[in-house]
């Protein structure tokens, strides 16, 4: 295995999800990459079926922050990155390219060292996070990233944070996770 | 910008789909990093609600590349990877989630320069292709990637492939991407 794949594969198993932010911003240059890998992003048949909004203003963080019941971490973001999904093509496809996007944002910004937190929208409270960003009514709003530099060094080790419990870390073994040819199959 | 974070962004950018591949079997190491940085793919509450099923049989693969019109690469693949998701907590954050996996999946194959393509199962023949991996009744089988070394360099340029019509190449550009604030501003 050469060192380049090495060190790939060792930043993408890096990557965590950071829910307290440093008082520091995201240098434009950070975001200008974010933004661009975000671009490039696949989707199904190349649709590209999403817009973004770069959200800075403290208030409009805030008032993002109770969209989800375990979105607090917005509140303390130096900047948020809403996903706008098109809806025509119906939920089931579309949802699966916006967790592409959301990985490929999230990694782009790890590349810098900067950390991100995914903030899920309620259905019942979508309506209201929309209207902060002024979003048309046809656009699907179900996802907002925290962006931020980590607190400390322990913020990437966090499992709770602001209006949110504390949930299990860690991840299953491999043995629960694959299975070879058909289900229950575990040799490998 | 650190030449580490350069060199990670310019990594994300370039990943794409490659449909044709070459008669070349993916090696176990390369698989066993393909999954490991699967087992660590962040979700919605830690949930993990994920299994893949990794499918070398060639009966198989040609059986799943009619799981859908555009899913003929996997015929010619020396590898899938089948995407089970967890029916329960409803498809709307499940699918995002699955997402996110395959994003990572397809990272962790690029970092070996092995590439991959998304096929997209269709709902009216999901239990058909449920059947060829004896997947429980209660897991949703949308995403299946192709996973193998390009077979030329042009592989990785090709909009067409087997069973599939050109679709159109590149990006949309970042101005119809980003809006600054509120859906609209453009400012940057």
């Amino acid at each position: 295995m050469s060192d380049e794949a090495a060190a790939r594969i060792a930043f993408l198993r890096s990557l965590r999800a950071v829910r307290r932010f440093a008082d520091r911003p995201v240098p434009d240059a950070v975001l200008a990459d974010v933004l661009e890998v975000a671009r490039w992003t696949g989707s199904a048949k190349n649709r590209q079926p999403w817009e973004l909004v770069v959200v800075r203003e403290r208030e409009s963080l805030q008032a993002l922050s109770t969209a989800g019941d375990f979105a607090g971490h917005l509140a303390g973001a130096p900047l948020g990155i809403a996903l706008l999904m098109a809806s025509e093509g119906g939920v089931r496809t579309t949802a699966v390219d916006e967790g592409r996007l959301a990985q490929n944002l999230m990694l782009a910004a790890w590349a810098h060292g900067v950390g991100t937190c995914v903030a899920t929208v309620w259905s019942e409270r979508e309506a209201a996070a929309k209207a902060v960003l002024a979003a048309p009514d046809d656009r699907t709003l179900r996802t907002i990233l925290s962006v931020g530099y980590p607190e400390d060094e322990a913020a990437r080790f966090l499992s709770a944070g602001p209006g949110r419990a504390a949930i299990p870390l860690g991840r299953k073994p491999l043995d629960e996770l694959v299975h070879v040819e058909r289900y229950g199959n575990r040799q490998r």
